[in-house]
């Protein structure tokens, strides 16, 4: 799937930061990718890029409009439409990650066409994915699971990737979410994916490499979420990490979506998901924890990542706020793989 | 999905009994529903059931010619064309459980939308399929799972089933694959889901029911095959079991369909099952084993049985021999639930 971009992106009416993940993940990790933002008028956040007029971004060389915020159930709304017309008309291309499949709209259908302008769906899987063999394959993996949803494996993946090519290393970022996907241009969107090929998709996501080449894997859910799960384990069995981080965000008390289950703990997490791991690929190693820390004040994060890291005995950073805690992060993932290679 | 039956199963070209199970589950599980097989000169084996003509068939009730064959990569061969363009021109519907579409095939399509007949595709999963809540629902549920794939997860709920309804309990066969879809008449295809879905599915397929009521869901794959293990995972969460039935085919080296994955043990395929399984029914129990001991004399059979029954502590039976063993095994099934509502 080739991506069309600089992109704008488009905020619609969203007034509560967490509807616009896509839009701040854009923000944060491809910045060369973004000219700029444009809402509608109800919208009341903003990612602090410049706010462009469809003819404004063009003039700046943006190629595509990118739908950079999500909706209950997935639906595109029918107050966008004039917006993400106009945008066609005026030379634009349009990017979703959403459900609900932009090709799928009559009106932006016709339109497209008739501009010869491109729609394209990021959460479509590749067609004629193979099921999954479980054969081992060349290259080192490192996976970023998590005690939850929405806690910061992405982000985490894409800290870890940067920090891999600081240090010299041959490391690319395996996109498997829309967001994902759109930050780096490819990948393969798992949870779209029909189960009996979902392990197939992540070994498709990951394929042979130099010895020495590291694919830094985002994770999906939970392997303890009751909703999503599935999709968790077969990437793990699909991506044969060699090396776990594990992601938590402390404090938080239930799991996203549900009534009455608990986060687990990260010990929990983690003896599971090395468990599971180990059957595609024996010598699987925990690294360390990725600890979400950014709704806390600096004193209280540094001091609840001493607390973790003395009761885990492993490294443990956020990676948002770097440091010697994540250099000694990083340091663990490539050391623990170095030893079993001697 | 309304299905059409009686059925005429079409056994194809077919010379391995391997590629046929869908035909032999159909014999063995639903005789009431099927007429007759109809097979192509190549064929070399049979189901024992009356060989007819499609004149014949339709004579004698049939309503839909069933593919009861598999192919390698589930593809609809040219050489059946005239035989199923034949089948509709004659009155009948055509049923398929293959991953190919009936419906995608022109001519096929174009025949039955003159003749008004319907081409039913079975490995299509219900429309709007929610994502999975976790609730537990009332009702009781027994989920058969296995060592593998193919060796006995359906033969076993389908006997299960039978014996619990022969104790006067009420208990529904709860299908997951296209040929129990097709003995039973309902159910859901659990590897066609999109992976996102797939704990709904499940979780639709074993809706609330009476306190006494029973469902036994077909099991697919398992948690330690590296291909298919996100479906069995989907399956364990969503269909929340307070009981499992361990199925095993002794002998069996290697995993189906993969190199290098020798095939676990009971005691491990157990341990992981009630470890994950615990996520969503904290209660759940292991009621005993299903020993596939098809390919065995009656004598070495007997021997396995309890040598197994010995080692593991728990009712060890195979459920197409049944005898005491298997009355044990059902009891323990009812047993262990009771104890724990008490």
């Amino acid at each position: 799937m080739e991506l069309s971009y600089p992109y704008l992106l488009f905020l619609a009416d969203i007034q509560h930061q967490a509807y616009a993940k896509t839009a701040f993940g854009l923000r944060d990790w491809a910045p060369e990718r973004c000219v700029g933002e444009l809402a509608l008028p109800a919208a009341t956040i903003s990612t602090g890029l410049p706010r462009l007029t469809l003819e404004e971004a063009r003039a700046r060389g943006a190629r595509a409009l990118v739908i950079a915020v999500a909706t209950p159930g997935g639906a595109i709304l029918s107050g966008w439409i004039p917006t993400l017309l106009a945008a066609l008309e005026s030379g634009l291309d349009l990017v979703s990650g959403m459900h609900a499949r932009l090709a799928h709209h009559r009106q932006l259908a016709e339109a497209a066409q008739r501009l010869n302008r491109r729609l394209i769906d990021v959460r479509t899987p590749p067609e004629d994915i193979p099921i999954a063999t479980g054969r081992k394959r060349q290259g080192r993996r490192l996976l970023t699971v998590g005690t939850d949803c929405a806690l910061g494996k992405k982000y985490t993946a894409l800290s870890l990737t940067r920090k891999f090519r600081e240090r010299g290393l041959a490391a690319d970022f395996r996109a498997t979410g829309q967001t994902g996907i759109m930050i780096c241009g490819s990948g393969v969107p798992m949870d779209a994916v029909v189960a009996d090929f979902a392990a197939g998709a992540a070994e498709m996501l990951t394929p042979d490499a130099a010895h020495d080449h590291w694919d830094i894997v985002e994770g999906q859910g939970s392997l303890l979420h009751p909703s999503y799960a599935a999709v968790s384990l077969a990437l793990l069995h699909g991506s044969q990490p060699d090396v776990l981080v594990v992601c938590h965000e402390p404090g938080r008390r239930g799991m996203v979506g549900l009534e009455g289950y608990q986060t687990p703990t990260i010990e929990a997490t983690l003896e599971l998901n090395l468990t599971l791991g180990r059957r595609t690929n024996p010598l699987i190693r925990c690294a360390g924890v990725a600890l979400n820390t950014g709704s806390l004040p600096e004193a209280r994060a540094e001091e609840l990542l001493a607390e973790y890291q003395h009761r885990l005995g492993m490294p443990v950073a956020d990676p948002m706020r770097g440091g010697a805690a994540l250099d000694e992060l990083v340091t663990a993932c490539i050391t623990s793989t170095s030893e079993r290679s001697l």
